[in-house]
């Protein structure tokens, strides 16, 4: 029995077919690579580099929104620690809008039951897009409230015209529960990401949405909303949870009317730039496997979970092969994408720029949701590399990460790569807990456990590694480019 | 075997002795009474009162802070209820500070490794005290971080002098976790009470301690902190968890130098009231057993849980015995106390007011731990009343309330009655969460659940009912009265 076999048969049943796969077909990796692949992983599942990176990130630099100078900071601090690793870097440029937050604040002015001479407040954060700002004065009108698309649709426009909407769909408890914290996340996100463009459809005056997040702690949510330049441009924000059941149970009593202030600014376009670091490889330089995740945040917490997690454990990649003094075949390129969240400009940026070059992107990883526990390894989106992974899967099995499955949800950086038909992954995630803070206040570096940060580093290490040595090829399917990314 | 022995043995081990107790020793209650404890008990798990009442002081009303106009409408509001129930209504003054929260932010304006420009945002909130506010434009200094008072009384005074301490001591998630979430609160809580005027009497220029919480949403919780006349009046704030570990972490890294602007102000002495309520007595209307909340609250949430909660339990008891046409022997009186945040201005001046009377106050029970679920029954503090309490227990052991024990921890607006010698009672509630959400934002109407608070109503209106009625006096020790009571 050799190493190999013995370690199948320890596996036990998930993989039971693996040794068989793996003799009739030509091992995409010899047995010192698969060596090497679980020294990766036992080196990364105990090194402090990614959460030493996380912390300088987060605490030291701060909120990382595209366009500032803390995302221009974090641009040439992670250009230098990988220039530090001797690894090749440049700066790839990217046109971002500068967002900023202006004052933001909301009352409730009239409602049934109110104590005279008093208001009450009504927690509230911008959401981004153009055009989105009150008056500095702010505007005053009725609230009317719904719970879905089809409810607002269901009204007559003249219920619509001159309300502020409040959309209060919650967030499914139930279905994050059970495991699906992504899925509910999608239900919910919907109406931050639309509801503005239903409002002002029907002549309403502004959109506030309910927060998307699994918990309940008066903590308002931030994130991208809908433009349409067919349409006004009306004021959108995010409100509580708490808020919006409020606005609900007032609603069902009579009137209300609310004074709402957002005055968020695009202060223009600024020259940001894509961090690019090339760890060279061996055989074939030109082929390149991305690890990635995006440098630029939310500015209300400090982007430690949504993205810092995902760039340094890219960053904890070409760390470790550095320190085990690994060198791939193909290149591996870590990444730091700017802009994502205001609209995933760097990934963008780069699909144009490298265009002639995606035959050699041999494959892409990116990391953004989080840093709970790792799980194992999403594949887009051929059912055949599933059975080509095998042997990373039992490699990384020993962290709990042994799963493999198909999956699109492989980062938002990298849908241009594979749209160019590049096979993309990335690390599944826990994400029980993830929507509870991301784009909020509370999304700081204390949310990310170090135990568990080095687990995600484990299985982008391990798999950037194993890309890039893998004496396969991989399935590649290139998909129409659509509108969005025009 | 008659109906109570057979209760006695259904409810099995726990009263094991009870029917044995009620036979040597002449019944407190009649069978007749007993019958109507559990017709109480039942009407409460069942009825709404409790939570409409909530609802209104919360949501229609909302923030309650002594001397506020809010607070001046819910007193209105809870007599206008008493008296629609048919009850003697009657409001005593209350002379109480108006303290009202003015801007609050702060600012980290330098520190290690800072992207150059910018500054981080601290999330703070003002503590409630005499002299407790910096001047408009804030305060700039550097901060110096601790993790309890022995560190701090460790350092020599130039090390202090004028700095801002921050107090770094953490919730204890493990107590809290094992049962004891009470225990953490006193624990941590000790920093917000005296961390002002341990950090002035070192020299500092004002004091920030980590929010006293078991959750981490970077929501600060405020509340009232120490205040001695031979000490300077520093400013004094609450800052997230989040922002105490980032503080921490960054005075470890190097210097770090804050802005701080805290504006609180007291403007001034405002009459406000005590709502009594009573549903006298038919046997002896002279005695009262006191049912109680208190109707003031903090000013970031609208106090649902700290304490619309237990103000309308106490509602609801009287409400119970109209709906069932039950009239005590002895008079219960409903009470709503008024500006126990900000000193127990209500429960003093009741002590004060009614201090001839003490004697014919049979019992008081007040209920401020929030809205969990009813375990039992807190009685204060000789043993000899748990066995006369036996038949009360077994009536609330079906609503799963079965617990009697001695505690203190019966309400802080009766303490006065209780050092006059007054028993006095509260519902055991489980607090496991409360503390997460206390003295926040977050204290809001979504966080009592209607079932549970049920639960509380039943307790308290049954406790209630049965001290007003029984055949047997209760053990009185009155106390030598305290400096802060004088």
């Amino acid at each position: 029995m050799n190493k190999r076999a013995l370690f199948t048969a320890l596996i036990g049943g998930m993989f039971l077919f693996a040794g068989e796969l793996v003799a009739q077909t030509p091992p995409a990796w010899s047995a010192e690579t698969l060596q090497q692949l679980r020294q990766i992983q036992q080196t990364a599942l105990q090194d402090d580099y990614a959460y030493r990176q996380a912390a300088h990130l987060t605490d030291n630099i701060g909120p990382r929104m595209a366009g500032s100078p803390q995302a221009a900071a974090a641009v040439e601090y992670v250009a230098d620690e990988m220039r530090k690793l001797g690894l090749d870097v440049r700066l790839e440029k990217v046109t971002v809008p500068h967002w900023v937050r202006g004052e933001e604040h909301t009352e409730l002015v009239s409602y049934p039951g109110q104590a005279p001479g008093t208001e009450q407040k009504i927690v509230v954060t911008a959401l981004a897009s153009l055009n989105c700002a009150t008056p500095p004065e702010g505007i005053t009108a009725d609230v009317i409230v719904v719970n879905n698309f089809a409810e607002l649709e269901a009204l007559p426009r003249e219920k619509v015209q001159g309300k502020i909407v409040v959309f209060n769909e919650p967030f499914d408890q139930k279905l994050a529960a059970s495991g699906f914290a992504l899925d509910a996340y999608v239900q919910a996100v919907a109406y931050r990401e639309n509801g503005r463009l239903a409002a002002a459809r029907l002549g309403a005056v502004a959109a506030l949405v309910r927060s998307v997040s699994g918990a309940v702690f008066r903590l308002p949510h931030t994130g991208e909303t809908g433009y349409d330049p067919k349409l006004p441009g009306i004021p959108a924000g995010a409100i509580t949870a708490e808020d919006a059941e409020l606005l609900a149970r007032l609603t069902a009593q009579g009137p209300v009317r609310l004074h709402l202030v957002l005055t968020p600014k695009l202060l223009g376009e600024v020259e940001s730039y894509n961090v690019i670091a090339d760890l060279k490889g061996s055989k074939h330089p030109e082929q390149v496997v991305i690890v990635s995740g995006h440098l630029d945040s939310w500015d209300l917490g400090t982007g430690a979970l949504d993205d810092a997690a995902g760039v340094v454990v890219a960053m904890e990649t070409a760390q470790i092969l550095k320190q085990l003094k690994l060198q791939p075949d193909r290149t591996i390129r870590v990444v730091a994408w700017m802009a994502e969240e205001i609209g995933i400009f760097g990934g963008r940026a780069y699909g144009k720029q490298h265009a002639l070059e995606a035959g050699n992107h041999f494959a892409a990883i990116e990391t953004d949701l989080g840093a709970g526990h790792a799980m194992g390894i999403n594949a887009c989106c051929d059912d055949s590399m599933l059975k080509l992974l095998q042997p990373v899967a039992s490699v990384l099995l020993s962290s709990g990460a042994g799963v493999l499955r198909t999956s699109e949800d492989t980062g938002a950086d990298i849908i241009p790569l594979r749209i160019a038909g590049v096979p993309t992954f990335s690390p599944i995630q826990d994400v029980s807990t993830y929507f509870d803070y991301h784009h909020s206040a509370a999304d700081t570096l204390d949310k990310i456990n170090p135990t568990l940060l080095r687990e995600n580093a484990a299985v982008v290490a391990t798999l950037a590694y194993a890309l890039a040595t893998m004496q396969a090829d991989l399935p590649r399917k290139p998909q129409p480019t659509p509108d969005w990314m025009k």
